[in-house]
């Protein structure tokens, strides 16, 4: 398929006006054509229209129908074949195993959100019968389900290029609650983005789908994205990023005269605290998993570990000497894009030369342009407590080991961090009471808790909290991956005394959907 | 039982010294004992510190002691008998019949949440088993609950005395969640306030709740409520009142270091919609139904018909009259606060002087202060489409007649509407077609669409949706009444791989709760 870079405004593919964008090839930083056309003002309208005309239909589409459309998008996009893989691995620098495992996850993303929408469970259908003969007061029939918020804007992520871009997470949970989508793809891949884009655009049509159900646009600046989470018809945002990135989203969409919500994934340093008696019997095996999951991506992950807590001792020295043994035989990483390695090389540079933080390790030489070399850090808790710096995230492979003289600093040290995406405890048997004075703390503070193990490799399933406390994303009430992230587009509404005639399907007394419904509070399954 | 005017901060009772407050007498505007002292910013401190070393055990109590704390606030708000209805007749100006029905209202909220939360189905739980031989990776155990977001702070309604203030919707939800609650008082009726409050805190006491649990503050101006809905440990806020009141608050969270929800119930005007058949066949019925709904507590229920909107002509005209002839009858009916009652008068004047406006009905002259007179106006849909004003809410017993040309131009003024709490259709049969037509734009717009009734009396159940789009709500996703309330308060936290002895009880596989859980994805009830 050859690259147009035209913008996809429902079943029009046209080129933008409005200045263009290229990609980068990210191994060398040189430019790969064609340019593609930013979005005008006019574009954004036209796109906002169809989307706003296309909700009420596609929200009323068959559970069926629906499924099936998003299965459809997945074999679009397995159809495209190599040429995704490999525009994609120029734009990211990513490896050809990581995007193919990328795109698998996509998919099965887009499918499992077809079973989803199939089961019916995410409507919430609930009936309270009427009571005619109650006393003082008859009681009204009451149901209830949940129906999509409207057209949903989507910000695609520059580390995830399929997962979290076009077709990704938020796109998949925003069409699976009956939402039209207009993606602001990436600059970081925007012919990855129309490849993808081209795939559900292309579903749309051979599903019947109305038109405005999906529109992707490219920004040559800020401007086109700004205006369409401002936009009247736009009634929520996803978002994965930076942190200035999504704050600025959610003013805002807090200063609308209809605020909305935004659900922005935006940064975590993901806390990792390692327990006496772990460190001891298993500190050079958890070192090794632990630079493992560091490097993994370039360090490009959301869950990438970037802090370790550890009681001070001979123990963690040891368990500091293995890392950096590990770690300084890690290769230098093509990282994603041009700008986010010097951000990266900057910040590094900045600890560095901070007189509380000792650089104990650094990964291999770089050997091209805008490799990131992965780097260990190690400070005392005073400094950690007392340097705000210290306690942001470096978007990389980088991770900062913090010695604590005690349990108890531990503790304070967790009770001092933002809202975090993960925490990870390493414990053996004898570390359980010790671990179980620390969870509440960490339950407030993260979306997942893990034990032994890593947050990077996040399961798409049912019971995934991919989401946490601010500022790991804008709504801690919320998880971006598993099944759970299509509630983030939906609101409930009652329907009181409705013929059943009038009633949606899902609420009606034939129940023609078959779905499991909650019955006077009690829920009623029809499996 | 004694009024003191103290603050109740935990356990403590004291006497704020941050100025004071005085009831008023409604119906005479008379000040009435004792001074309420306002807090100072050491007793928030106070009562923020003691919520968030309360929240963690309380939310770990167990399901069957947090029901029963529930249950024990009811039977001690019952136990405070005659006096706190006497007391909230005087500060209310409401019947005593509305105000034991309402006292009945909070006491079965109360009692319902109870049984949500012996049942633990708002816990969520989800389980993923460990796939440990599924290739390439194995997968984790995963496992997830819901927990409560935090301390909440909860600001009373003025216009529900007893079911939206201290220990109303707000406040159960938020407790049955899991959240230690800091009621702010509203100062329109501080001594049932008080009344309630030690209520409560003996509740707090005799269950053996930790002391935060819950706190009463009066504030003497807006500074404690502001700093209330600022401060770092509180995580959520409830409020019902006015729109300039609820955006205030979203204002604040939104600007916090750390954004957290507002859950501001603030301004609706709840369209009444006639259709040609309903009002050809049953418009007087239809008409005194509308009146009495009109003004059933002096017309300060949030539900209140606002605006009724038809096709015109003769039967509209019928409607009209007929709906005059029944206003024209009703008393005048003492307001809840001299302010309120001002702001009344103030408004209905303004609409009186409005040229494109006629008032076609009022209710019968006032005897006594403060009371407020039913009013009924007519105009074009032009002058409505066109005017700003016309479209906001009129906190009383006022509502609004449009007449439209046509079913079309009525669809276009329901398009140009703000989000709704409820949205009334009257149809008979031959009336469906047209129905169809409208009520998709009605979902879009309300949290509630109802048939043939009136949006007055909302049923305390599962099915309810008391909420909307905003400005009616600050949140479309929530309701305010009803066992989804508790979801409000919630977030969800994943386990990985963590071992059964360090798991929550809900996720435990021996289920000592009995949970009903997902498993894979598939519900799993225990009954």
């Amino acid at each position: 398929m050859q690259l147009t870079g035209n913008l996809l405004i429902g079943q029009q593919s046209l080129f933008g006006t409005n200045g263009s964008i290229h990609a980068v090839n990210a191994s060398t930083g040189a430019p790969v054509g064609p340019a593609f056309g930013g979005a005008t003002p006019g574009d954004l309208e036209r796109a906002c229209f169809l989307a706003w005309a296309a909700f009420d239909i596609f929200r009323e589409t068959s559970l069926d129908a629906r499924a099936a459309f998003l299965e459809a998008i997945a074999q679009k996009i397995l159809d495209v074949g190599d040429a995704l893989i490999e525009r994609c691995m120029i734009e990211t620098g990513l490896s050809r195993q990581r995007l193919e495992g990328e795109r698998g996850r996509t998919i099965n993303q887009l499918r499992m959100f077809a079973d989803v929408v199939r089961e019916g469970d995410f409507l919430g259908a609930r009936i309270d019968p009427s009571m005619p003969d109650r006393r003082p007061l008859p009681r009204a029939d009451l149901r209830l389900r949940q129906i999509g918020l409207g057209p949903v804007a989507v910000f695609g992520a520059s580390n995830f290029p399929l997962a979290f871009s076009v077709a990704g997470g938020d796109t998949a949970s925003a069409l699976a609650a009956g939402c039209p989508v207009i993606v602001k793809a990436h600059s970081a891949h925007p012919g990855t983005s129309e490849l993808v884009g081209r795939a559900v655009q292309c579903a749309v049509k051979d599903c019947g789908m109305p038109e405005g159900t999906f529109s992707l646009l490219y920004d040559s600046g800020r401007d086109i994205g700004q205006a369409l989470v401002q936009d009247r018809r736009i009634k929520a945002a996803g978002f994965t990023g930076s942190r200035s990135g999504g704050t600025a989203l959610m003013e805002l969409a807090a200063a609308r005269p209809e605020p909305i919500p935004v659900y922005a994934e935006m940064s975590s340093i993901n806390p990792v605290l390692l327990f006496p008696a772990a460190l001891k019997n298993r500190g050079e095996a958890i070192a090794k998993a632990f630079v493992q999951s560091l490097v993994l991506g370039a360090g490009q992950f959301c869950t990438n570990p970037g802090l370790v807590l550890a009681v001070d001792g001979q123990d963690l020295d040891a368990f500091i000497a293995a890392a950096s043994t590990a770690l300084k035989d890690t290769a230098a990483q093509t990282m994603l894009t041009p700008g986010i390695f010097k951000a990266y090389e900057s910040s590094v540079e900045r600890w560095m030369e901070h007189a509380d933080v000792t650089c104990v390790a650094r990964g291999r030489e770089a050997n091209g342009e805008n490799q990131g070399r992965s780097v260990l850090f190690v400070t005392t808790a005073e400094a950690f407590g007392t340097t705000r710096e210290l306690r942001e995230e470096i978007f990389g492979a980088s991770s900062l080991i913090v010695r604590c003289r005690s349990l108890d600093v531990m503790l304070e040290l967790i009770e001092s961090l933002e809202g975090q995406l993960t925490a990870a405890l390493h414990i053996d048997e004898s570390d359980y009471l010790d671990a179980k004075r620390v969870i509440p703390a960490l339950e407030r503070r993260a979306g997942r808790v893990l034990v032994n193990g890593f947050g990077t490799g996040v399961e798409v399933g049912h019971a995934m909290v991919h989401g946490g406390p601010f500022p790991s994303t804008a709504d801690g009430r919320s998880t971006s991956v598993g099944s759970m992230a299509i509630c983030r587009f939906l609101r409930p509404v009652s329907y009181q005394d409705v013929p059943d005639e009038l009633l949606p399907d899902a609420l009606k007394d034939a129940n023609p959907f078959r779905l499991n419904r909650r019955i006077d509070g009690r829920w009623q399954s029809m499996s």
